[in-house]
């Protein structure tokens, strides 16, 4: 079924213990399309300035990701740099530059409006609801959102979770959403809040799936070694969203091996920078890795 | 089959945001009892003082743990005193008076020498050893140490893990004993030193089985409150070789199980202070939990 991504197509500078990269492609809604295209078609809706190689998005075309709504407009494209220490969990930024970012106003082309499955990647809360006024009664909306909108723009945010369905968020954002420090007793406040879903992710120790009645516990994906984590969380969600619209159904255990999917996509995405690994993953390697989690998780 | 445990006797004064208790039963003996005898018959070795109420230990002997190796002598029981803040590692020692454990001299009675699985639990190395040289060639021998053995007698350390079939250790102490911070290199490492197995405890992100060539990974079982952690670490080890030891079988599969029935075990530990849940638990209670724990991570 269809399935629609609004975030950022970016510029990023990634050095880690492992190496680094300049000017590496980057954004939510390429990792995100990258990883859910091994499963479904995907259409994909941001900005990029016009120093941006549109060519760098071949790849994505190739596995049939709908690149209308990716705009190219007069400025620079968005560009953020980054260091990782010895710690995946201790990213310090060097620097955010917005460009034209900064003036994006989601339009989402008439043929993506009536997208079954929408998912709204980590931008401003306002422009995540200008998305959803555009789109035609998806069956899922999964939202993600970080810190700097817990902290500076919480009315938005709280006005677009009441829209969600699944809340994507980490362990540390959780608690500051809520307040409260037990990821199960604040998914209970989550879901006073609108979703009906949430996934938390906690980086090395997994993820977990929480509904109003059941819990999934989803380990890793433990890769030989890990180069960059940028884009983990966008291409787990991608392969989760993914799997999700290819089955097109949102029953429990469907949503179970979606998170299993996720991760497996995540996976790849961290083996080495940018979307070098994740870009010439196979759904074939995708299913040997869900493969290999269940053996390392069912008993 | 026969299982020994060595390990301490304690009086636990413990204080945490859920309340506190003094003097109440403790000791890394104790808890793993308490979780094994659920599973098999186990047999304790350890001391205590003249102040200790034998009496106190019925429950245990009710459940059939043979309790000849622990010797009464003249003087304190070992007692522990500590306060867990709002995150539950963060684990402050308030005092640790040793007493009668001071000069403990584990002697292993005539009929439990034959034991075969050996639990040694968290002691100074050179008593594990001392414990080795009098049991005869049990078919596996598990090993739980800590920060304080690895900074301080690192010597002595290394030789017992020498003779150690599967160490049981933390997160942390496992980057600490080997220098390594990813935890699967880490175990490359641990192997080199004589072990053939390791579970890495991870608190509330679970526990890691791992041999050379297969990894495991076990969530949490997740309780509706967490009142008191201490001795989940020794109830996890108890659940894990009671069940080990009543299958009688070290075949992957078997441990992987293992490793889900130390989970259970942990969790009625840690709902409540000292062993007052864990020592109603039922063996039919801990199969309802496992099963949980199978809807919540089996895909």
């Amino acid at each position: 079924m269809s399935l629609l991504v609004v975030g950022s197509v970016a510029y990023d500078s990634v050095e880690s213990p492992k190496g680094k990269v300049d000017k590496a492609l980057g954004g939510s809604a390429v990792f995100f399309s990258a990883a859910a295209s091994l499963f479904t078609r995907v259409n994909a809706v941001g900005v990029v300035g016009d120093d941006y190689k549109i060519a760098d998005l071949d790849f994505l075309k190739d596995r049939g990701v709908g690149l209308d709504g990716v705009k190219q407009v007069p400025g620079e494209t968005f560009s953020w740099g980054g260091v990782y220490g010895k710690d995946w969990n201790d990213r310090e930024t060097l620097f955010t530059k917005l460009g034209v970012f900064a003036d994006f106003k989601p339009e989402i082309p008439e043929q993506y409006r009536k997208s079954d499955y929408v998912f709204l990647a980590n931008i401003a809360p306002d422009l995540q609801m200008d998305v959803l006024a555009q789109v035609d009664s998806p069956k899922l909306v999964v939202l993600d959102t970080m810190n700097f909108w817990i902290e500076g723009q919480l009315d938005s945010l709280l006005k677009v979770i009441e829209k969600t369905d699944l809340l994507i968020i980490n362990d540390q954002e959780i608690k500051q959403l809520t307040g409260i420090n037990d990821i199960f007793r604040a998914s209970e406040k989550v879901f006073t809040m609108g979703p009906k879903y949430l996934v938390v992710k906690k980086g090395e120790h997994g993820a977990v799936l929480i509904s109003k009645t059941d819990k999934f516990f989803a380990a890793i994906y433990p890769v030989d070694e890990v180069i960059d984590p940028t884009g983990a969380g966008d291409s787990f969600a991608g392969g989760f969203m993914g799997y999700l619209a290819r089955e097109d159904n949102l029953e429990w255990e469907t949503m179970k091996k979606a998170v299993i999917y996720g991760t497996a996509a995540a996976s790849f995405t961290v083996e080495d920078f940018s979307i070098n690994r994740l870009k010439s993953a196979t759904m074939d390697e995708v299913d040997k890795r869900v493969d290999s989690i269940r053996k390392m998780t069912n008993f």
